[in-house]
C-alpha cells in the first residue's frame, strides 16, 4: 500500500469505519497516556461503558491491551483480591470499600514502526514502540562516492539489515522522514541542493517493494514535530510550530493536532520568507530570505568558526565576540517567529535540528522578544523551547508518522 | 447551542455518528455539484448502492431532497416514460436501452441560514439557502451616535426584523461574520480599533438568547474565504488564501478544507506580518509591517485621492501618477503573498473585500510576481483571482459558516 498523506482521510463511513475508528481511538489514548480504567477511557471517547467494554475485551484477547488486575486503594487489600478478575468489569461489585477500577495498558510491544531518516550525512533506521519508545536505531554513514546510482543501494542495504533484525516483530508501518524537496503526491525525492546530483527518486516505492506494510513518506521537519507532538515537549498541544535550523531553515507545523502540508507538500517553508524585500538577492530569487541571515554555514562564516558547537561557546564565554552576527540573527529570528506565530497562531514553538545547540545564544531572549511583538500577546503567551528527542527528532519523527497514522485508524491494528 | 467552532470535530463514533454523518455528505454533495444520480453519489461517498437508497429515500420522505423523476438518453424518449418511477430504483431495469437513473437535487428552501455581517460602517443581514443563493438581504447602517451601549441595541432590532420575515424559512443557524479582534473561545468581540469604543461585547451569547438554533461566529476574512470556498471563486479548491484589503489587511485561510484559526483564533493574520525588519515602526510594536505598505487609508494617503475608486481610475488613466506609490505596494505586497505562499501552499489565492477595486491595478502582474518566486513554482501554479461574491463576500460567509457546519454535520438537518 501506497499511503498518501497528502490526502484527508477517507469520507466512507460504515461499520466497519466506527470500529477501526474506536479502536484506533483507544489505541492512542493508551500508547500516549499511560494506564487508563475503563471508565475513564468511555468518558474521553465520550463512548457507552458497554461499548468500550466490548471492544476492550476483543483486543485483550487479540494481546494488544493488558490488564494490569484490579487494584484495591490501598497495597494491603489489593493482596486479598482474588487474581483473576473478570475482563469485563468496569469494577469489581462486591468487594467492599476500595475497590478501583483495573486499568489498562497498551501492550507495547504488539505495535512497532520502523523509520528511515535520509539526511545530508547519513541513513539512519530507527524501531520505535507505539508509546514512543526507541527500541533499537541503526546509522548508515553515506559512502563518500555516494551518487544517484548507488543511493538506492544503500538504503537497500540498510533496509535489509532492519527488516531482518525485527522480523516477528510487530511491524506496522515504516516511516521515511526526508531531506527536501518531496513531490508528495507521487512519493519522490525532488532535487535537494548540493545532494550527491540525486534527482527526481522514487523513494516510496522503492521502500514499498520490500515491505509488505505501509510506507508513510513526509520532510524531515514534519516527521520532527510529528515525533514532538505525540511523544515528546509539545505533547499535550495541538498546534505547534517546530523551527528547524540546519544547512537551510525549515518548519514542521501541526495545527489541530495534524501535520500541516499545504496543497503540494510543500507548506510551512520558513527559511524563504523574507524578512526584508530591499535585503540581498537569495539563491531562490527572493530577497532577504530569513535563511541569508540564520543558517548554519552562514553563521559559520559569519563568526569564522568551524562548526555550531565551537562557535556557540566562544559567544557564551565572550559575548562580545559575537556581536558581529548574533544581533542581527536575533532581528532576523525574531522576525520571522513573529510573522509565523501570527499566521500559524501556535501554543507553542520547539527549536530543532541544529538549532538545539543555538539554544544557549537564543533562549530565553527570543521567547520574551517574540512574546512582545505578536498580535495574540494579550490573550496568549507561546514559549519556546527544545525539542525533547534532540538530535533524534528527526529520526524518531519517521516512526511517528506511521503512529499518528495508526492512531487516526488510517493504518487498523488487528 | 453556543457552537464553538475554534474545537475540532467531536471524537464520539457511533451510529448516530455514522447517520448524521453520511445525510451531511449527501446534503454537502447535492448543495454543491447540483443533480445527481445514487450511482454516482454511492460512488463518491463510498458508500454501498443499499445504504445510499436507503438514507435518501429517508430524506425524500422528509422533504430534504427532491427527485427529478427517471430521465431518458433523449428528450424524446422521456416523454414515454412511467410519470411515477420507484423511488428506490438505481436504473429502471427494463425500460430498453438509453434509460438514465434519475436524479436527486437538494430541496433548497428546506435548508436556509442567517447571516450577519458586523462591519465598521453597518450591520448587515442575509438569508441564503443551502445552495449558496441569496434570498435576502437587510442592510443596518450604523447611526452616528453609536456606541457601546447601543450597539447591541442595533443588532438587536435588526435581528428582530431578520427572525420575523424568515419564520417558518427553514433556518438551520445563524453565522456572525464579525470585525475582529475576537475571542473565539468566549464569541467575545474584544477591542477593534477606532469603533465607538467598543470592547469585549459577548456577542455569541448575546445573538444566541434570541435565536432557537445554533450560533456561529468567525471574523469577517475567516468567514469570506468560506463562502468563496463552498459557492464562489474557490468552489473546486481545499487550500485557499484569501487576502482582504480594508481599513487593515486581513487572510482567511482554508486548508483541508476547513478554515484555518489557529489556537486562539487569530490565525492568518497578514496585515502585521513584516516584510521589512530595518522598515518604519508600526503602530502594533514590530517594523515594517504590510499594513504600513498596502492598507487603504495609506493607499489614500500616498495618493492624494479621497476614495479607492477615483484613486484607481487615475492610476489606470495616467500610470505615471502612481509611480510614488504604486510599485512599493506591488513590491510590499508580492513580498507577502509570496511569503504566505509558501507557508500555506495554497491551490489559490483571492482578492477580496475592497482589494476587488484594487484588481485592475494588482492584476495580472501580482499573479506573475507571485508564481515567479514562490518555492512550488516547478511543480504549481497559484492563480490570483477576484472573490465572487465581491462585497458581499463576508457577509454571504456569515451564512456559508452554518452550511460548512451542516455539511460536517456538526449542525444536523432532520
Amino acid at each position: 500500500m501506497i499511503y498518501k498523506n497528502t490526502e484527508s482521510p477517507r469520507r466512507v463511513k460504515n461499520l466497519k469505519y466506527l470500529r477501526i475508528s474506536n479502536r484506533a481511538e483507544i489505541i492512542r489514548c493508551l500508547s500516549i497516556q499511560g494506564p487508563i480504567s475503563r471508565i475513564e477511557l468511555a468518558s474521553q471517547l465520550g463512548l457507552t461503558k458497554m461499548a468500550i467494554s466490548s471492544i476492550v475485551s476483543e483486543m485483550i484477547e487479540e494481546g494488544l491491551i493488558l490488564e494490569q488486575g484490579t487494584h484495591a486503594s490501598s497495597d494491603k487489600s489489593r493482596a486479598a483480591l482474588p487474581e483473576n478478575p473478570s475482563e469485563e468489569s468496569f469494577c469489581a461489585p462486591s468487594a467492599g470499600a476500595g475497590r478501583r477500577p483495573s486499568m489498562l495498558t497498551i501492550h507495547a510491544e504488539q505495535i512497532n514502526a520502523l523509520g528511515l531518516y535520509l539526511s545530508r550525512d547519513a541513513i539512519e533506521g530507527v524501531q520505535c514502540d507505539v508509546t514512543g519508545q526507541i527500541i533499537r536505531t541503526w546509522n548508515h554513514p553515506l559512502e563518500e562516492f555516494t551518487n544517484a546510482d548507488n543511493y538506492l543501494e544503500q538504503i537497500d542495504e540498510l533496509l535489509d539489515v532492519m527488516l531482518f533484525e525485527t522480523a516477528g516483530r510487530h511491524v506496522v508501518g515504516i516511516g521515511i522522514s526526508s531531506i527536501g524537496p518531496l513531490d508528495m503526491s507521487t512519493g519522490r525525492l525532488l532535487s535537494p541542493a548540493n545532494f550527491h546530483g540525486i534527482h527526481n527518486l522514487s523513494l516510496t516505492k522503492f521502500v514499498q517493494r520490500k515491505c509488505s506494510f505501509p510506507v508513510i513518506l513526509d520532510n524531515d521537519m514534519n516527521a520532527a514535530v510529528q515525533a514532538e507532538q505525540l511523544y515528546g515537549t509539545a505533547k499535550k498541544y495541538r498546534h505547534v510550530v517546530y523551527l528547524g535550523i540546519a544547512n537551510g531553515i525549515g518548519a514542521g507545523v501541526i495545527s489541530y493536532g495534524r501535520i500541516f502540508q499545504g496543497s503540494s507538500g510543500v507548506g510551512g517553508e520558513l527559511g524563504h520568507m523574507s524578512v526584508n524585500m530591499d535585503g540581498p538577492d537569495c539563491l531562490c530569487g527572493n530577497r532577504g530570505c530569513l535563511e541569508l541571515y540564520v543558517s548554519i554555514p552562514v553563521l559559520l562564516q559569519q563568526s569564522g568558526s568551524l562548526n555550531i558547537k565551537e562557535m556557540v561557546n566562544q559567544a557564551v564565554n565572550d559575548p562580545a565576540s559575537a556581536n558581529a552576527w548574533q544581533p542581527r540573527m536575533m532581528q532576523a529570528l525574531t522576525t520571522a517567529l513573529v510573522n509565523i506565530a501570527n499566521i500559524f497562531d501556535p501554543e507553542i514553538i520547539l527549536l530543532g535540528h541544529q538549532s538545539i545547540y543555538l539554544a544557549p545564544l537564543l533562549l530565553p531572549e527570543l521567547e520574551n522578544e517574540v512574546n512582545k511583538h505578536i498580535i495574540q500577546r494579550e490573550i496568549r503567551h507561546i514559549p519556546i523551547r527544545i525539542a525533547a528527542f534532540g538530535e533524534q527528532t528527526p529520526l524518531v519523527g519517521a516512526a511517528a508518522l506511521v503512529f499518528q497514522a495508526v492512531f487516526r485508524g488510517e493504518i487498523p491494528v488487528c
